[in-house]
């Protein structure tokens, strides 16, 4: 059975209310229903556009108000809005987006599609988490639709400029930076959760043709930059405390910057579907290279953080449940049916995805983490 | 004999008083003194933290204040400081970060050094602008010390996270949005002007062995995101309107969208220095992709501009005249002289980096752009 979050463990997003000409505030899920944090509060954090001024106040200033928020609701203080009143905001404005590719098996599986017969793992996958740089002004909050991108790819022997005949997206998991550093500071493994304000669930949509052509090699950039889906409700780094599990053996050793002390993997079972059919449910904490030592390198050269930044884990696929469309159909050769008895390789437009997730706690408990959700709009080229 | 700016070409920045606890203000370049726009308007874009407020008001008023600007100068209305009290600051607040990859040469040479014996250019290269998205959270602006960074890199053979050996900067001209669009908007090669309000020269500080290790199949990342220098001063872009001069014929021709109408090149001559030795002077006017196809292939799959969005060409090499160590020394197998006797191949700590630039007007006029600078300061890992 799935519960409701824990009082302490609620999700802060960023709303408004439908129809009105009514001002951004931050809110807390509460089954159903908004706690309304200005109710609780006069801080100024709380009246603005994104979690940003909150989450830049630190963890100290996190754990005050997470206490104030399970008093409250204990209490039955505040002010409560009906979910259906309200409209979500995207609810950081994202500074920097670092994207990884950190689970084994998706890596290992591009390789076997688009370099077979090679050792479908390049050279530095082992040594550290590889990734790369996203447009963060193309973020949007989760239920916005998606407009199928257009760009130059090769079809038929002939490159054109024309709609991306393969739109997929991976399902990923996100982290969000709270509290930043100064340049040149560096983020050891054990400091990850002085930074980290929480938790995101992404949908990275991507163009494989576009991306095909262009990423030769400076690395994907028009095949992912029109549009990465954010959850609209961001769960605090704590709530998923119980829930930590080691990761995969790593073989090499990481370096010694990336090693950790304690568990630092996930137990997030995620759930992946198209148009109501359930695709694959992947194991987040299968993950090889964990959110920890995606931050520890992210920053080993003396990068700064910002508050906002986000860094999302790459598609998230396992043993046998995979989080791209690119790998259930094995690049378009293995048609996916679905439940309404239609078959797709890549999305068609009018496609409508889901991912959603929940945290599997060490007492067996299932908590659920939220949604990201994006419909595919044609093209307009 | 190099001129300074006429009216209406004065170049904009970001400024406090030194010493002082000086709130930042927007001030225009004229000889070495800075023009306090706070002293000719009360418009609140002018006490700002950057030009980003400016700029987002468009092109209509970056015209009135230009000729603002101009009648106060030729009037001499208006309060002049010396440049040598003010403290100059980042001029914009980056929102995102692309880095091109436009100069024939360089992409000639790089394949040339890292692939012998094949075709130095990778088949999409002619076919549009290859680019990808750096950290816009570590653009420095110039004359910030550049630390040194670390990361993991193979040296002799053997895979370990140390200091850099191998420091490069890369000769850069970017350009800065200041009238962004709406999601799916494209921006076509004839609208550059009404989105872009200026240039600036670019330092690309690059670790090229961390760089070699991390980068496929992702492209740059940690060789990169440490830091990139961003001269003090935009030049509007109207300044650069003489200057117009067509790129070298395109062949293959470029997909529709990526065609221009008139000169699209723009004849700066730059200037490129290690501890005031001259290393190069390469012509900006050779890039074989111009920055209005470059804008235009950013904005072909609908991706949102920002204002505060930042691009650049890309390392400026000619035929003769290289803008990176990596080309000059030829990875390292030639070592550079400098005017002092000493020899490079990549960067020492404690070197100083220069980077200037000269327009070349129709005319035969020489207008000096500003200046990036950024020296090295020893490894802190």
């Amino acid at each position: 059975m799935i519960q409701r979050f824990d009082a302490g463990e609620f999700p802060y997003g960023v709303f408004s209310l439908r129809g009105a000409n009514s001002p951004a505030r931050v809110g807390v899920a509460v089954d159903d229903q908004i706690l309304d944090l200005t109710s609780l509060s006069a801080d100024s954090v709380f009246t603005a556009d994104s979690l940003n001024p909150f989450m830049a106040k630190g963890a100290d200033f996190w754990r005050v108000t997470r206490d104030q928020v399970r008093a409250a609701v204990g209490r039955g203080d505040g002010n409560y809005l009906p979910a259906s009143s309200a409209t979500m905001r995207l609810p950081v404005e994202v500074a920097d987006f670092v994207d990884f590719n950190s689970s084994l098996q998706h890596a290992t599986n591009a390789g076997l599609i688009f370099r077979p017969g090679a050792d479908p793992l390049r050279s530095n996958w082992r040594l550290m988490p590889v990734g790369y740089h996203g447009r963060a002004g193309t973020i949007v909050v989760s239920g916005e639709p998606i407009t199928r991108p257009c760009g130059q790819f090769s079809d038929d022997g002939t490159v054109r400029y024309a709609p991306t005949k393969q739109l997929d997206v991976e399902a990923e998991v996100g982290f969000v930076i709270g509290h930043g550093t100064r340049p040149g500071d560096r983020v050891s493994t054990s400091d990850f959760a002085s930074h980290v304000f929480g938790v995101v669930l992404v949908l990275d949509w991507s163009a494989r043709d576009v991306q095909s052509l262009e990423s030769v090699p400076l690395g994907p950039f028009l095949g992912k930059s029109f549009a990465t889906t954010m959850s609209a409700w961001v769960l605090p780094l704590d709530a998923l405390d119980t829930a930590r599990v080691p990761g995969p053996v790593q073989s090499p050793a990481p370096a010694e910057h990336l090693r950790v002390e304690r568990p630092a993997g996930y137990d997030l079972r995620l759930e992946f579907s198209v148009n109501g059919s359930v695709l694959s449910r992947p194991a987040f904490g299968s993950m090889y290279w964990t959110p920890a030592q995606q931050l520890a390198h992210l920053t080993s050269n003396g990068a700064r953080l910002r508050t906002g930044d986000l860094f999302a884990s790459g598609t998230v696929s396992d043993d046998t449940e995979f989080g791209s469309l690119l790998e259930l159909s094995w690049n378009g050769s293995r048609p996916i049916t679905l439940a309404d008895g239609s078959s797709r390789t890549f999305l068609g437009d009018g496609d409508e995805i889901s991912l959603s997730a929940v945290v599997i706690g060490r007492d067996g408990s299932r908590r659920q983490v939220g949604e990201a959700r994006g419909s595919v709009s044609p093209a307009r080229c």
